[in-house]
């Protein structure tokens, strides 16, 4: 240890705790556990999550912390403060995967929060406020079509819809999935808060990037400013007019894959520009058809469906790009004489991470020479649950190569540990 | 008849032949014959074309005309010249539609070719050359892959791979087809001509326009300039890198989806300054996909595979849009960081329409107090193959509603009756 009282992660070992060790080993025990023919599979609310949550457990016990089950199945793991009453600072992620995804996306979180809680009861410090690892079951909606099972459970947030949704290769029932697990689904349904907010004085998310942005900037660790919401159509429909095509010309053609190639265009030069003006914003058309029915290398497409999302960190910038998209749609439809037709716009609202969280953490940053840059996450997480529910929340993202829920995730030991010591900081030492 | 020795299709009936009755009758006679559930379907080489053919048989005899089939299964209708021995003057269309099609597309010709033969006969007018209709078998490609085989296979243009072609819901190849027609497939197999292209002065094709310019332009009748070429590519894929939508940024994307459309959309634009130009040019992209197996809403698209065709009557201006094309591509590579892979481009050749007789159609047109306007031709027609073949060969475009290939074909019988007078002129007065 140096004079400044931080930690490198090359000297952890100095202190008598060997996070990096810890690490490894419960990574590596993760990983053999969940191999799938290809890449990592930790059903949520099944074997692979509940042995990892097994994993994690005794491993938490091995270091002296107190481990319970709330009422939503998930795992919590606690160390008491000098000030037992006070709300509690909380961290956590959780240990379900994606079918086929990697170790790393979400087991990360948690193994960090271990790593920091066993450091502090290692080291004999006595933290003001109890602090918790909570482990979330069911984050990925891979299986049930539901994103953040756990943290929406403890804040009533489950519709029945949600409760209903069928597992995707069964059956089973989302709510059917909780029993089984242990929690307590009459509360679930009727919608209780299974934890009180204002108990919770923060709640912080280890996580890796799962974009390229870090290991193009060369950033081990960055502080997340927000979690992009989104506004999407899944299907927007152009129709013009089928014909020959050697016999239409231009000036009588309502072509519409030519209406939507400029649509997309347009909107690719707004969004281009709109960044230049420093606004958050990614924009994608995942999907695009012509009617495989009717199409031929000879027809005027007379129709073709595509996908739009627009996501931002702000609502604002959300409604005014969704806007400029229905007026370019507008202008087209009258020069080219097509039509568009849209389903159900659904909303996803940004989340907002705490600002005086991220001046700490950036603070932090700066204090460990690691980089206090920001960026933006584009995926959802518990974080944002949290956040939602009024609970100052923050994240720390940890570089990672191929993104995520892919067999190839590669995060970096070091990285990982430069994140942990940035999260084991803002735990012992939090936003006031 | 007035001075000018030019009928009107009103006063027809004066001369004591009756060419509107004899047209309505016709055409009612073949959609009676070969109404479908949806439309007309009268089958290459099989009943309906068969019946067709003889309903013009019977009314060629009843008019005094000659009849024989020629070696390719062709109906030839013949009414002598005064100098047997010169190359005869020919017309002809054919009579096959695609399935469910509509009454006019072919079958138009065939008739109008008859009705100027059988009011020459009936006029007593002694034409200077041999003039036949020539009733060609097969042209559409619907059934067998092939089209224009009755033309084709007089020319010796068949290849065995054309002949080993199988019908498209069976196992007979078109040589077994041909074969059963009665036709020579012994001389069609070894690419021998069946027809001396010296001895045809002339071809000269009345066929309704496909497309929507004739009505656009309220022209009745029309002269054709030239049948379009095209090349095509059938897939071309663009790849990129696919990714979670949300945490991919603009400046990292390799987006298949933007650079396709941006390369449709520059297409466009091109297209529409070479018009300007005043190049004859038709562009279309009649298929586009993402796929299905690995797209969606919330992920960036890592490949699009789209078709590519290009129209044009100039092979200069298809070769020239074809590389503005590639050079497209390769910019958009290096901007977007995508690569584009080719299929096999297919070309077809435009055919060339004998200037001359392009000339003399348009001074009886102006006799006629009908249009001179010319028009391409888009699709491909027997014309072309004789125009191929080296026989000057010409075309007339009757005005048509809802394009071809579909029941709602629709033919004003003045318009016809326009058409089969120019016609008549070009017959019985041909270019020398």
């Amino acid at each position: 240890m140096g004079d400044s009282g931080i930690m490198n992660p090359k000297d952890m070992s100095e202190t008598g705790f060997d996070g990096r060790t810890l690490a490894v080993e419960l990574f590596d025990t993760l990983r053999a556990n969940s191999s799938d023919t290809f890449g990592i599979t930790r059903e949520s609310f099944a074997a692979g999550e509940e042995e990892a949550i097994g994993v994690i457990k005794a491993a938490a016990e091995s270091f002296g912390l107190t481990t319970e089950m709330d009422a939503a199945a998930n795992l919590v793991i606690s160390l008491p403060g000098r000030e037992a009453e006070t709300p509690f600072v909380a961290c956590g992620s959780h240990l379900d995967t994606v079918p086929q995804g990697g170790n790393f996306d979400g087991a990360a979180g948690v193994i960090a929060g271990l790593i920091c809680l066993s450091r502090i009861n290692a080291e004999g410090i006595a933290p003001e406020k109890n602090i918790k690892v909570v482990v979330l079951r069911g984050e990925e909606s891979a299986w049930y079509g539901k994103a953040c099972v756990g943290s929406h459970a403890l804040f009533g947030m489950l519709t029945p819809e949600d409760l209903a949704s069928v597992h995707r290769k069964g059956t089973a029932t989302l709510g059917d999935a909780l029993r089984r697990a242990g929690a307590d689904v009459a509360r679930i349904e009727k919608g209780e808060q299974l934890l009180d907010p204002a108990s919770v004085a923060a709640f912080l998310e280890l996580h890796i990037e799962q974009g390229p942005v870090m290991v193009s900037r060369d950033l081990p660790t960055a502080v997340v400013t927000g979690i992009r919401g989104n506004f999407r159509h899944l299907r927007i429909m152009c129709r013009g007019e089928a014909g020959h095509s050697g016999v239409v010309p231009r000036w009588l053609r309502h072509d519409s894959v030519f209406a939507a190639s400029e649509l997309i265009s347009n909107l690719d030069e707004h969004w281009r520009v709109l960044l230049e003006h420093g606004h958050d914003l990614v924009v994608t058309v995942g999907t695009i058809e012509t009617d495989a029915e009717h199409h031929s290398v000879s027809r005027i497409p007379g129709e073709v469906a595509f996908s739009f999302e627009v996501r931002s960190q702000s609502t604002e910038t959300l409604k005014a790009f969704y806007e400029l998209m229905r007026t370019e749609c507008r202008q087209i439809e009258i020069k080219r004489k097509v039509v568009f037709e849209f389903d159900r716009r659904i909303d996803s609202p940004p989340a907002r991470v705490d600002p005086r969280w991220v001046d700490r953490l950036r603070q932090i940053s700066e204090d460990l020479n690691l980089p206090t840059e920001t960026v933006p996450s584009g995926a959802g997480h518990d974080a944002g649950v949290f956040a939602t529910a009024g609970i100052p929340s923050a994240m720390i993202f940890v570089r990672n190569e191929h993104g995520s829920h892919n067999p190839h995730e590669a995060m970096d030991i070091d990285d990982f540990l430069h994140g942990t010591e940035l999260l084991f900081h803002a735990l012992v030492d939090p936003v006031p």
